[in-house]
């Protein structure tokens, strides 16, 4: 069950091993926003909240703490566009946890370095995320290795949801929340934090609409992969947990076209220096291009969610 | 007279047109240390505060606002290592006010580039900062523009204060502040501020140590100018009015070298995907390297004050 209390039991479980992110009051375009940080995130996206909650509710521990006896001896696995495989393999080093990690082999090279430099073995396998998932499975089948999976999973979605709550905490004025989408994992969680007190929009690439088209459809549907930050928000599919929850409290489901994410990363580098991957910048490109023009009175926030990216990129 | 009262009327003063920036606590190579992210301010660096309180103070104000009829038609005039004159640039392209910048020919591309995209005239001239000053001046004495000086004027100095405050503020809890000495406008400001009720510590690069070599001495005295954060840091020699302040104020003057600055800034990228150029990173390289050991007990803060660099730079 998703809900406020599982992601408040979420924050307080996580708290040691995440970071509180800044929010920003600011204006982009000349519309006053307040912009949550979530990219200055350990593992620079805001997986390791659900990551660390996964681990820690299945038993993981931090070392020198007795883990349940029944864990797997192969540690966690997990199948990644890059990110939550950035994300998995920071938690388990952070526990003491050995990681095996499968992502696509367009993965950029950046997220893939980072992945290894956590101590993480690296699988790099397949056309797509997709792909990197049943091949994860099938490995996960020979290691009895705990999945952690990237989105579809009640403690992954409630860790995700604590993005949310610190976005109320801090602040509580909001009315409108832009949030990125892929799989479905951030969005279902904030969603489900704010449970309608504010309006949660999701943004996608316009070649990456799986929530967009699932919310259209009436059901998670097969969707196309593809474009700038397809690496990020690329899920074929959003996750079937998070979809009730999208139907209940996304409001707007909005499309952008990779012109206006790449808009977004040059105006967060040259207003901000803030350097956000393309799906980091996803959810600012909507009131760029003007896809999400707030009604009068909106007091808009935005999640910035991930900055994974090779910083040169940027300018 | 630079106190908290002065500060405090220049944080009102421009509030309307400076970003609060926010905080984050988190560690840093261990120890626990909460950084003030003063990158994320207008123009990437914390010269703003003290540019516009200067201005307003001056009395230009927001176009279609009047403004003191007495005001120089030349609008302002400024020499700067490039941080202090995009600051001006910036301030003056909001109110509306022509501003010619002069810079040393060495200045980083990225800090020319800037100034001029706020539409200010830019003039590269002479070595170092100082030999610029000295091109500023005798400019300013044909055309009577407003002289808004990098760091020793009591409204650049309040203006700068309010880092401070905002710090403060935000992190009451903290005993030691870090912050980056150069002319001594910003620390001279934050020292101001607590006034001892909490220590404030300088970090100068070993090329730069203008206040440790002034503290020294017992007055300001001429010292080298050189390394990596020369163009952010490169005051020959530290204002006569914040050296009061210093020394009263100012608990311990700190060296770091060049490659301690670019740890720091790869640790920054590394670990919180901030990107700070080296002036920005230098009191960050103070804790990494050991040459401040914070003693039991106390709470740190360092000032993140820069960004302006080519993102490619930090990785």
């Amino acid at each position: 069950m998703l809900d406020r209390k599982s992601i408040a039991a979420a924050a307080s479980r996580i708290s040691a091993y995440i970071r509180h992110t800044p929010v920003l009051r600011a204006e982009l375009s000349g519309l006053p926003v307040t912009l949550k940080l979530e990219l200055l995130q350990h593992a620079g996206s805001f997986k390791p909240r659900g990551a660390f909650n996964r681990l820690l509710s299945a038993g993981f521990q931090t070392p020198g703490q007795s883990p349940s006896a029944d864990l797997p001896a192969a540690g966690v696995i997990a199948a990644s566009g890059g990110n939550h495989g950035a994300a998995v393999a920071y938690a388990a080093h952070s526990l003491g946890v050995k990681a095996e990690i499968f992502v696509p082999s367009g993965t950029p090279a950046a997220k893939v370095a980072r992945i290894a430099s956590y101590g993480a073995q690296v699988v790099q396998i397949g056309e797509s995320y997709a792909e990197a998932l049943t091949a994860s499975r099938i490995r996960q089948a020979e290691t009895a290795a705990l999945e952690v999976h990237a989105y579809d999973h009640a403690d992954v979605l409630a860790g995700q949801g604590t993005v949310g709550r610190e976005f109320e905490q801090d602040a509580p004025e909001l009315t409108h929340i832009l949030v990125a989408a892929g799989g479905g994992g951030l969005i279902g969680g904030v969603a489900a934090w704010y449970a309608g007190s504010a309006q949660v929009i999701s943004v996608e690439p316009e070649g990456c609409p799986s929530l967009h088209d699932a919310l259209r459809a009436g059901q998670p549907v097969g969707a196309p992969v593809g474009g700038l930050a397809a690496d990020s928000l690329g899920a074929r599919q959003v996750g079937a947990l998070m979809f009730p929850i999208a139907q209940r409290f996304v409001g707007q489901a909005v499309l952008v076209p990779d012109d206006a994410i790449v808009a977004a990363q040059r105006l967060l580098w040259d207003q901000f220096r803030l350097v956000a991957e393309p799906g980091g910048a996803t959810a600012a490109a909507a009131l760029l291009c003007g896809r999400f023009v707030p009604p009068a009175g909106a007091r808009v926030g935005v999640v910035v969610c991930g900055a994974n990216t090779d910083p040169a990129k940027v300018v």
